[in-house]
């Protein structure tokens, strides 16, 4: 049966698996459309337009805030992030879901918004701060202040678990993405997100009367 | 981490198959625990009091209702059913889930009490009505006057399903045993069912401070 596509955020702190998890998802369903943002910072070498993020400038960037095109947006590090809402709403009424990996400020907002009935938000901690501490400081050869800055603004991102429907604490990964798949699986199941039941249900009624 | 149990409801029009998915939740997990209804009709041949009902009378269910000990009860067939209170709180705080084989009237009830946040509630229908009226027609030699009066009950059951959290479609047995563990498993993972993770978020938080 067809369904209504769900808007699935991830938050987390650096370090606490979000992006290998986000990335598993989108191997185990194709169907599912990832939400490239739009930001205002430059590209690194090697990032794409369109894959990455949408780059574009501060001008660009705030009409669309004016136009209503965004469907969160935020400043982080002095850059403006934000989530174009066009391709959101094609996605949903195709039936797919679209995947967000976004920070608790972008998170609120969606959650806010029009579409917010139709959001699923999840919060990935981490098993302990070493532990965090010890992935962020493996996979870059960030400075100490560089370090110390993300420590900061995961202590902040953490402060906003409360906030999420879902809660899964990241200590084995394997284990952590059952938990997300078996999220995923079971809100697709949700009544409000199986519109055609109620056609369902009226042909039920039908061979009541018929028999 | 510790957790707080939910009221997992299934109801069903009956020859969806909802016992039989009710009975393979108890296997896959024994910590659940069923909540035997409470009773004025009286025992068929091989029922037992305490395991498939209590068998009460009149007055002491009445007393019961009076009492405030039924979470809910209704009149069905011209016997009463209930559900006592006390088992199912001393289950939620050993964090054991409990589930309900009961009808809409029952999970109204339970929706609207106290306990309503910490429901779960499943709709089973099933694909077709002939296959239904099968189901209802192989298990059991009743007369065709019995069989009108549960078709009769069925549909009244079915137009009930828009109420639930979530509905399961019973094509495939297997399938929907498989819904049904995943709907359990994500709804345990909600936030608001892992009471210790307010303890856990103070222990990183304290770990911020100590780094």
């Amino acid at each position: 049966m067809a369904r209504r596509g769900l808007l699935l955020i991830l938050s987390s702190p650096s370090g606490a698996g979000k992006s290998t998890l986000a990335r598993r998802l989108m191997e185990w369903d194709p169907t599912i459309r990832f939400s490239v943002s739009t930001t205002t910072r430059l590209p690194r070498p090697g990032e794409e337009d369109g894959r990455e993020y949408y780059f574009r400038s501060r001008e660009a960037f705030e009409d669309m805030v004016k136009t209503g095109e965004m469907l969160e947006h935020a400043e982080v590090f002095g850059n403006f992030y934000g989530s174009p809402k066009g391709p959101v709403e094609t996605a949903m009424q195709q039936g797919r879901d679209t995947l967000f990996d976004i920070d608790w400020q972008g998170g609120q907002q969606i959650r806010n918004s029009a579409l917010g009935r139709d959001v699923v938000s999840i919060f990935i901690l981490p098993p302990s701060i070493a532990e965090l501490e010890s992935r962020l400081r493996s996979r870059a050869q960030d400075t100490d202040e560089v370090i110390a800055g993300r420590m900061a603004k995961s202590r902040d991102e953490i402060s906003h678990w409360a906030e999420y429907d879902y809660v899964i604490v990241n200590t084995d990964l394997d284990k952590a993405f059952a938990e997300l798949t078996t999220i995923l699986q079971a809100e697709r199941l949700r009544r409000d997100r199986q519109p055609d039941l109620s056609d369902f249900v009226r042909s039920l009624n039908r061979e009541f009367e018929t028999r």
